[in-house]
């Protein structure tokens, strides 16, 4: 101690010699000087002048590090074999993607199982459905599989299709046709045409809503058994082939797919919790979600059978499809064959498997205690062609490459997570269980979640999904990447994407849309508010009107679909690994957050417009119960104005100060995680967002406001008007608290 | 910029002079010498050997700063005139606050109003309870007021003793004496004395349990009405007169309170949302924790009469209280009195009130976005002699102090906020519709809540309920405050308390307790998971038997009973200030946060053994049903790997890397907030904290692990034990994950 204290002062003594030669330049010039200064003498707090520099060249290193090629060699390699979430293919599978994680050199990769509830069809007794005569006899039954595809004649454990979470069961009885099976096909059904389906057997088309709401409704509609199939209407595109000619859907083609309404629970037997080996789980019969009565998907060949002798009215021409039948409603068959039922057939059996998600670090180097995660499923119902090997090859590449920079001197500040996320298919399970697993780190350390489902599912433009304060990033990043399209060599993705989906009303700008649910981005952003996008190739949303793409889940989601027809040349998948890698990237390596609350703000502003206008359809009742958007009008303004103070501040700040950019950095990490309300969501606790989640109508449609928005549309369906009316103004009160606390998050600290 | 360049390279050279005078100095050296050239050169990010030395002088002052004759000051000034909470006295005193904390230089202090529900008694319409005849007639009223204390005659808005968010009623019928109306004296009533109470008046004696409690199960038990009576044996002390000779309760006096059961929910009308003028209200009927039948409380003189006459049988000795009657179960009375009844005559009042909470604030001055808080109420049922205002005095008297050092060049590293809080006798409103209102910033940004209710309630040594991670700062700082007991100059409060008050069979150290509920730390600790602790002076718990302190919630509590009996010198308030300061000083200014996470690993093996244990009572059926403790064991030993793993590093922590202690003290601040479950407990969603929250059998008493704790109790209560071992197995299952959860919060980030 004495000879350290001796030492201290010879230090001081020769630092104000120092002092003196710097002294008169120091002072008052930009924090640059102390930098270098720190620089030489201390240790490296941070040098944002240079980082930036550096940074920008590393992410260009990145950008053209992610190769078309590669990535047809991860699709390829990915999609040999049907890889079903729970199934020793996709161990397999995962054992390869971490010994490559750790091979590209990430800093570690970890294997993280999970036991779960999943669900397989009994392989002594296939699942089908049957036209049964009086006496019984099953006179037409479905297929039990669909036929092969060129190629893969002798692969073993190919899934037939089926409704994954289908209760057992043998219901016979009379059809009834319901459209999309939507809420307001049931509501037409019951109110306009007076049709009950207690003790029917519904069938619906697949589309417009997921899979699950058409189950939920027909249950809460009293049917006792639900068969969904693919209508050439919603699933077929015009002048194409089928597979393996063209990328249509063949007639023997059928939609597997859950038809759980988890609403974000994740494992159906361990709501809240991860599915451990010590975790208590709950009956089977108490399960989340589950469906009570059978289910099962049919291909357009099948359904015809069923439909065409269908009696009963002839519906509006909005319910009928594109095969060759008159889509009477029912119930049960027409004159001639009005003796003959349906009976379902279903012996899928419920099972708690072990799941593995591949999990791979790069640790940061400035902040490994903040994370930036790119996450997307591994696990298919089949291949996996497009989902999610698409999405799955396109992040092999970016870990490929980010391993690249690893290996050239570059470590990002903050640390980046990458996630092969298991039995999505199942309803978001890996990727669930991982969250509820981490939720502490999560909440408290995560920056961005970027997902990586499937990468492409047309031949258009780009779509990006993503929370506000994403877009002015998403907008810079694509400039700096390039169009994929043939004939537009030097123009940039983001021109080649404004050109083809401008924001027309809302601003001249590539156009965004919110997050809706259905991936597995779902329990990192509507249940711990981190904020999170995907990006994806796309369609034309205003010529082709089928729904998802047309061989989605089938048997012919093949590595063929995506070389023959989607992607030849692979440069959209390119494209879209620049764009998902890129977000990462930024995400990870800015000194300072590139997270725009003006953005939100913004977006607020446009909701909140929107939301009050869909209430001034009741005028008359708004001003009876006294209804008005007063308040969250005033917190979206105070909003607006704390994000606008906060971008000024932004200006002055001194970026030298590492721990004032720690704080201000937290604001806009927090600046999500604000959103979120601990009480959930009528009802559905781990729906936590209150400005973005999926309609209680439709999974796949991300609502804003959406406790707002579902307490006007039940207003429609209230016997008591005027709890009906008090539940809005308790959610549009529960809003305007939410953004008001927004706002104040972003306002100065103290 | 150019020019910038130069000058760059200039200081770039003259440093390298510098460093060759310098290298071989600071090669291997400490961090300190880093340090010492950053204070030179650098902007002062921080300084950990300077700033250590200056925070100790700094706590020094303002331990000395604090003077028992400024506190009695405070105290005097406080306490002239009742200030219920929503009435104008409770403003003026409000409004005084906050213009004083003004002059001492706080640099902020605001009034932050709420729109609550209160309750207080007609004043045309007074509450009383008769003895009625068979006529009808009101042979014996009880007293509508408590005699007023010598000094205080002439004073107005006294509000008589009443039983808040009592309902109205006049419910009329024999009264049955359940003890002290606990869970296990129904549970005795009911099942070994075979007495039903479904339409009786039940009368209860204070103490032992939160009277919430009480009256929820009477409610539950069937009672149209319920009673509570201070009987001497539970509210006065052996050789102690009763008020104005001694601190004794004397017969007319009468404890005041609510009897809500909100388990956290703040304002009944608002649970989960701040009630602000915006803010939705549910219906009056649908209230939070609002009883549904009539409650009064009475003096031991009133009880007296109603309790002399009573018929049926004699219970046990442990049901026998000290007054000269026998205590007879009822139902009724004895034989000449068997014609008469009870009726109660109740007219309170539920009145949604505007109250008001003083918020004042010191900003940090390297962390401003991290906030110590120091919060007791104001608002009292009388004058708050004791309750709250020898809290609020050594409050005052902290804040006064803080802004002398301020004045004195002095700011901490943090935030510190000192508030006032209103409406803590309705249900804790004001702290936790304040916690409301702020929970995001609470949840990102609080490192601890100092709670300071009353200072005072024994006359024997100090006594402090905390998290076990503040166990250590206690004790060092306990160490440095002087014993505030004659006789004992010289001796630290550390050792006066531990001569007084051992914690024997655990540890050779003074006792420190967990925190239980009923005041404003409820909020801040259980339901967002801050770090809090409380201390105040007490009595001897080995033999002092009587509950909280004679003359709690009565009209006698004033000045002067702190000033003639409790503490004559207010030395012992002196000492309360001290510790209550230093607490909120060290975690304010220490650069690494005074929070150990070994002690928290001690406390949860010591609990989880606990609880084990309590389990053992039933080993076949946990046989039976598969029930182990293993689960929790193996978390707790993880947590205390974790725990020791993070202190050894912490030894080697470049504390001169401002990044690197920020993201460990982020690590200490977010540990508390591991153990909220953010679903909450079962049917309690704002008790959130799995290791501490109250029993739901007693508000007042702390549990750990009172989840699993809940769940044993219902154990005998069940008819189903299948299902009751399963809630037992989900809640050990629940609380082992927590833990591990916690435990991996504390390992390296990444």
């Amino acid at each position: 101690m004495r000879k350290e204290g001796a030492m201290v002062r010879w230090v001081r003594w020769a630092a104000a010699v120092a002092a003196v030669f710097l002294v008169g330049f120091v002072i008052g010039e930009s924090p640059r000087v102390d930098v270098v200064l720190m620089g030489w003498f201390a240790r490296p707090t941070s040098s944002p002048a240079q980082d930036e520099g550096t940074s920008s060249r590393y992410l260009r290193t990145l950008l053209d590090e992610m190769k078309p090629d590669n990535i047809r060699a991860h699709l390829r390699k990915f999609t040999r074999l049907p890889h079903l979430a729970g199934t020793k293919q996709n161990l397999v599978y995962a054992e390869q993607i971490k010994e490559e994680w750790l091979s590209f050199g990430l800093d570690s990769v970890e294997m993280v199982p999970y036991d779960v509830l999943l669900s397989y069809p009994n392989k002594s007794q296939p699942n089908y459905i049957s036209i049964v005569d009086q006496l019984g006899n099953e006179v037409f039954n479905t297929s039990l599989a669909e036929p092969v595809p060129q190629g893969y004649e002798g692969v073993a454990d190919i899934v037939p299709p089926y409704s994954a979470f289908s209760p057992k069961g043998q219901p016979e009885g009379e059809l009834v046709y319901v459209n999309y099976g939507r809420t307001e096909d049931f509501f037409q059904l019951e109110r306009q045409m007076g049709i009950n389906v207690t003790g029917k057997i519904v069938i619906v088309r697949y589309g417009k809503v997921f899979r699950g709401n058409k189950v939920k409704n027909a249950m809460l509609a009293g049917a006792k058994g639900i068969i969904m199939f693919s209508d050439p209407a919603d699933y077929t595109a015009v002048g194409v082939q089928p597979y393996p000619d063209g990328w249509n859907l063949p007639g023997g083609g059928a939609q597997r797919g859950n038809v759980l309404n988890l609403n974000g629970a994740g494992d159906p037997l361990t709501p809240g919790y991860p599915a451990k080996e010590y975790t208590y789980r709950s009956n089977p019969e108490d399960g989340v979600g589950l469906p009570k009565i059978p289910v099962h998907p049919i291909g357009y060949h099948d359904a015809m059978h069923l439909l065409r002798n269908m009696g009963g009215m002839i519906p509006p021409n909005n319910w009928k499809g594109a095969l060759n039948v008159s889509y009477r409603i029912g119930p049960g068959f027409t004159d001639t064959f009005k003796t003959q039922k349906v009976r379902m057939n279903i012996h899928t059996n419920n099972q708690v498997t072990r799941i593995y998600n591949v999990i791979g670090r790069i640790r940061g180097a400035q902040e490994p205690d903040r994370y930036v995660i790119l996450g997307g499923h591994r696990d298919a119902w089949v291949f996996g062609g497009i989902d999610p090997m698409s999405g799955a090859a396109v992040t092999h590449e970016t870990t490929r490459s980010a391993g690249k920079l690893l290996s050239n001197g570059w470590r990002p500040r903050r640390t980046i997570i990458f996630a092969s996320w298991d039995a999505e298919e199942f309803g978001l399970l890996g990727s669930t269980e991982w969250a509820e697993d981490n939720a502490k780190l999560l909440q408290e350390r995560a920056v961005a979640y970027i997902n990586a489902d499937s990468a492409i599912e047309g031949m258009y433009t780009l779509r990006v999904d993503c929370t506000p304060s994403l877009h002015t990033l998403v907008y810079d990043l694509t400039k700096q990447i390039a169009s994929p399209e043939e004939g537009e060599a030097g123009v940039s993705l983001y021109d080649s994407w404004h050109r083809r989906d401008n924001w027309t009303s809302d601003r001249d700008a590539p156009r965004i849309s919110k997050l809706g649910s259905g991936s597995d981005f779902e329990a990192y952003f509507i249940r711990l508010g981190i904020a999170a996008g995907r990006a994806r190739y796309t369609k034309n949303r205003k010529t082709e009107r089928y729904s998802s793409y047309p061989v989605y889940h089938t048997v012919y989601e093949t590595f063929e679909v995506v070389d023959k027809f989607y992607d030849p040349t692979f440069r959209r998948l390119q494209a879209v690994a620049q764009v998902r890698g890129g977000l990462v990237f930024k995400l990870a390596d800015s000194q300072l957050l590139p997270l725009d609350a003006n953005e939100y703000a913004g977006s607020l502003r446009k909701y909140a417009l929107s939301i009050a206008q869909l209430a001034q359809t009741h005028l008359e009742e708004m001003k009876l119960y006294g209804v008005t958007f007063d308040a969250l009008s005033s917190a979206v303004e105070n909003f607006t104005v704390a994000a606008r103070d906060f971008h000024v501040r932004l200006q002055t700040l001194d970026r030298a100060d590492s721990l004032q950019v720690r704080m201000v950095n937290d604001q806009l990490m927090y600046l999500e995680r604000a959103f979120i309300d601990p009480l959930g969501l009528p009802a559905r606790p781990f729906y936590r967002h209150l400005i973005f989640a999926p309609s209680s109508h439709n999974k796949y449609a991300g609502e804003s406001f959406p406790g707002i928005y579902d307490a006007l549309f039940d207003i429609e369906n209230s016997a008591n008007q005027q709890q009906a009316w008090q539940e809005v103004k308790r959610q549009i009160s529960i809003a305007a608290f939410t953004v008001h606390a927004a706002a104040m998050t972003l306002t100065q600290p103290a």
